[in-house]
């Protein structure tokens, strides 16, 4: 699917509701992808955020080295590919084979993009003084992505143990608030 | 809404997916109660969370001074009196007399649970020192409640402006994970 900027200031209306991510990031050449769900906004303009990634994970180290990742946002089409990605260690084996990942180059950061995901976040690690308590890293998107062609995209939220609800219906009520 | 004892190892089920949530808090006998959607988890039992409460909000000071809260998960049922708290500052007024939010007492913190919502989880504040710089806290879940009575609750996700997407269909899929 063909990529579009996606203004940065907008960024925060695709991650506050708290879709499952796909992690990507490149270490010494070598690309590895890894299933998220703990992440928050923390600022909207730049987009800052928080998200934790186990030490457990083989990502934990790339993304410590390397300061840089990209977020991808699937949708719910991918789930079967999200869910093998989450049961399967980078240690072993290249997912990006084995699951038939599509990836591409990423503007500013080594990490690739996920050409399946509707929307792809590009970001820099900016603070990890809470990594080592609570393997929290800080940080700020700093080039986003999406991909119009993907009508009506409908993201996935984990539950625990393989559940997942699925976006419904959308409603709107009248704000003040951002 | 009779309300029921909810297991703390099963707390990051109810906040992973990233549902909207209305956190009260109580200082010196005021309560007060604010919309919140910028939170994640960090570990899984003890549940430990982390939130961002902006300084610019009346909350704030309640939870720095207390160090202590409950985050209430509203369902879709609710999501008028949602945006209402959302956009009405507590210095001005009670928002629980204005809203007509039913409350009930907590049994570890003086902050009230709002009957209404579908689960309450009572938490204090453990690390306030991601607070001056990102207006982050840390907080431990302490005690947890769901209201059974609440059948096939759909929680909403705010996608920004008043924009919120409601919990749709429940896929499983065959994890090797929490």
């Amino acid at each position: 699917m063909p990529k579009k900027n996606f203004p940065l200031s907008k960024v925060y209306q695709l991650l506050e509701p708290g879709p499952v991510l796909m992690l990507t990031t490149s270490l010494k050449g070598e690309a590895n992808v890894m299933t998220m769900s703990w992440h928050m906004m923390i600022d909207f303009t730049p987009p800052i955020l928080a998200c934790v990634v186990s030490d457990q994970n083989y990502s934990f180290n790339a993304l410590k080295k390397t300061k840089e990742c990209v977020l991808n946002i699937p949708t719910v089409e991918l789930a079967k590919k999200v869910v093998e990605v989450g049961n399967t260690s980078g240690s072993k084996v290249n997912k990006f084979e084995k699951f038939h990942l599509a990836e591409e180059p990423a503007s500013k950061v080594k990490a690739p993009l996920l050409t399946e995901c509707y929307a792809s976040l590009e970001c820099k690690v900016i603070d990890m003084k809470m990594a080592a308590k609570y393997n929290m890293f800080i940080l700020e998107v700093v080039k986003a992505w999406t991909r119009p062609a993907k009508k009506a995209p409908r993201t996935i939220h984990h539950c625990g143990n393989g559940v997942f609800v699925v976006d419904g219906d959308v409603i709107k009520l009248p704000s003040k608030k951002k």
